[in-house]
Parts: C-alpha cells; sequence; structure tokens
C-alpha cells in the first residue's frame, strides 16, 4: 500500500461548500503516481518510450463529504497486475481520525500511443511490481 | 433523454494528450444539470431550500479518447428515481459522427444541508421529472 | 473580434459561490483557440511542426462576480501582433445584459517545443491574421 | 513570507506537456490560504460572518515552464495591507534548483458576501498580519 497526504485546496470546493466530487478522481491518480514511483516504474520513461496508461475504467463511492482544508490520506493498493493492465484499490480516509471518506477502484491499460495497440510491460518492470503486488492482493481479500 | 453538446477544450488535456479523464465525470455534471433545467426543477432553488444532492457513487468507462476541439454530445438518461434520490445514466458520444466514446452512471441523493439527513423531493417536484422518466426508462431496457 | 458563448458549469464554482477566479484565465484561452479558427491557423498544425505557444503574461481585472448558470460571452480581440508574439486583449461579460464582468490581457511568444528558442510565424500564417489584427487594433483605440 | 511546497500533478498538465498556467493562479491562491493560517486569520470563521475576500486582478508573468512532478515552492509575501484590500506578491521557484518559474500579484477586497459592500478587518486581525506584513514589505523594497 502507497499513501498520499494531500490538503484540500479551496479551488477544489464547489458552491455546495464541499470538496467537488471530481477530485476524488484526481486524488486516484495521485496515488497511482506515487505507486508507480514507489515501485520504481517511471512514467515519463515510459511516455517516452511510446507508451501510455489511459483508464479504461473508473468507480468511487463517496461516503461522507471532503471539506476545505482537510487534510486527507490516499491509500493505493494494486489489486490486479498483468503485463497489459492494473486494477487499483483506492481508500480516502480523513488523515486526523482515520475516518472512510470513499473508496475506488480504476483501470487502466497499457497502450502503445501510436498505434492504440495493447502495450505490454517488460519482465523487469513486471518484477518491480511484483512484492508490493504480492503484498497488496493479501491485504485485500 | 436530454443531450448537451460540448466542445473539448484545450485546458482539458493533459500531457497524453487526450482529454483528462476527470472530465468526463464533470461532463455528466453538466447533463444532469440540463436535465433538471429540462424537467423544470430548479438546482438553485433547492439549495436555497437547505437541499443538496450529492453523488454518492459515480462509475465511467472510458471507450474510446477525447480529444482537443471534439465536439461531443453527453446523452443523459433517467434510470431510476425515487424521493430520496436519482441514478442517471451517460452516454458520451462524438457529435459528428456517433461514435460512443465513453459511458457512465451516478447515483444522487437528495441532503438537508445542515443535518446530513436525507431529503425528499415534493409531489410537484416528482411529478416534474415523471415524463420524462418513463421515456428514458424504457429507452434503457 | 471574436466571441465565444460558454455556460458557467457548477464544478466552474468554488464555496464562495461564485466562479472561481481561475476559470477566467481558462475562458481567456478559449477565445483564443477561437480566435485562432477564425483566422484559419491551425493549432494542432502548429504544434505537429514542434510549435508551442505558452503564455508568458495573464492579466486579470475582476469587475463583477460569475455565477452558475450564467451566460457569458468572451470577446477576444488581437492587440498586438508580430511574427514572434501575440497579445490578447479579453472582455467577458453577461450575455443577457452586457454587463462587464471582467477584462483581462495575455501574451504568448511562439517557441519551438525541443529547443525552447522562440520561433517565428510565416508570412502566410501572419497574412491569415492580418485583416482581424487591423479590425481590432482600430476598436482598442 | 511563506512558503507552500506542492508537487504538480499529472491532472495539472496539457497537451504542450507542462502544468496549464491556470495552474499558478490556484498556486497562488494556497500560497495565501496559508498566509492566513499563518498568520492566524480563519478564513473559515470569516465567511462564517459573511465576509468575502474576492479576487480583483490578477498579473502572472511565466518565466519558465513547470513540468509534472516538479516540486515547486510557492513564495508570499503581503505587499499591501488595509483594512478592505490586500496585496500579495508571489515568486514560484522550482524546490531544488531555486530556478524562478513565475512571479505574481494579487489584490483583494473584503466584502460584505450579502450586499456586496466592502468589508474591513477588525484591529485583533489587522494586528495579526501585521508583523508579517512590516517584514514582507522590507524585502520586497
Amino acid at each position: 500500500m502507497v499513501t498520499v497526504t494531500m490538503q484540500v485546496h479551496f479551488y477544489d470546493t464547489d458552491m455546495m461548500g464541499i470538496a467537488h466530487h471530481s477530485n476524488h478522481i484526481r486524488w486516484f491518480e495521485c496515488g497511482r503516481v506515487e505507486y508507480f514511483r514507489k515501485a520504481g516504474v517511471d512514467l515519463l520513461e515510459l511516455m517516452d518510450e511510446g507508451i501510455t496508461f489511459p483508464i479504461k475504467k473508473v468507480t468511487c463511492e463517496y461516503i461522507s463529504p471532503v471539506n476545505f482544508d482537510d487534510k486527507i490520506d490516499i491509500e493505493t493498493r494494486l489489486f490486479k497486475l498483468s503485463r497489459a493492465q492494473m486494477v487499483f484499490h483506492f481508500r480516502i480516509v480523513r488523515k486526523e481520525t482515520g475516518e472512510l471518506l470513499a473508496t475506488g477502484e480504476t483501470q487502466n491499460v497499457f497502450t502503445h500511443k501510436e498505434s492504440g495497440s495493447i502495450a505490454r510491460l517488460t519482465d523487469a518492470q513486471m518484477g518491480k511490481f511484483r512484492s508490493m503486488y504480492e503484498e497488496d492482493k493479501q491485504a485485500l481479500q
């Protein structure tokens, strides 16, 4: 599990007085980026090789509103891993209290930017995710 | 069904060269807002009465990338309607070709802003959604 | 002058209940994009040639708040034109009343993406802006 | 001077491959929020008293592009202080190298939300900003 801590910005709020629900989708992205960093897989290098990782599916359940200035933890776990795709699970919790604010899941597929065809991680790249993945899988069962 | 046409802005794009996937969640919102307008239910009036309609759940399936300057139609259908909640279905299609770019669903629950307790639509408000809802329900079967 | 009409989205608002002030900077961009389109200069073609047009300076004066669901006109005029840079003037007005909501100015410099050095418009490209520019310059005096 | 450190998100980028220029305006806001916090003036309390602080003017000069994953420092200094308005100066620098990426200025006016008329800080509130302001003013000369 990789945890990113964020503070909710004023510009994240909407006229209902809470963080707009599209932010959660962005926070999930922050979690994925950090996960790649911790695994030692460089997103910019992948992109330089012409490989992108577009989102195919996202779900988010909103449990409790997130407010301006809240400190939140984005907990990211790798739930499925194959050469071609990854499924991540997310929990957003209020940092100080541990209160669960939202859960979600994203599926992304590695893709050759030019052709749009599916790309596959190398053995070396797979290896970098392996141990974190095994740990996460167990935690999610 | 209510259709909103949008043009994808430069600021909607990310460094993968496509519209960022959080925009779809925002486009769904545009669809809901227009649906309320067509039904004759005033969101601002509801908010003045202390009723908000936070999203409880969102899902989006991304079928094909959306590019800068694309003209897209956001097709919004009401799938479930009760006094306390609404479930909407969305299709995002490329306007010129009709190509399906994404589908999605949102669930929102009417809520008293102060107490956080569930609010309920009045008969009059329900009545305004009824005919559009019956038509949409049939189309979605 | 090129005019773009926009409707203010719910997600554009913040907890002060008005459109967040960073949106004006984005609306200016919509105005520039439309200006290029009207002039017949293709931004994507420029980018394919490795030319980008980063903003060097932006100013915005906020005269009156912009609210959710407001219909606004973004009026864009070209104020300075040279091979290497453009300065645009913007007026944001409420469509129905003509009330002036904000004014602004942006300066952008054509840049070779790889080297970061200044790029220059061709005679053909300059020619496309010329007549609109002459008209705008006169209006701004 | 108050410094906020941020890491540039993937969703902050646009298809030119750099952080979109509207983000700088949002980063300035983060600086102001932190400045209020350091001074001990509670923005939410002000808003509960019906006082908002809309931006009247913003300027930003973009010196060097900000890239995905860059760590940046937002340095915020209070340049003018009166009961009714504040002018802040901002410098955005790359954290690791100190390279100056952008400078900017915002002017905001305290406003009664209901009437739209100008609001004024109390002696107590003014007092909280005073020492930071004196220090900043000197640094900016």
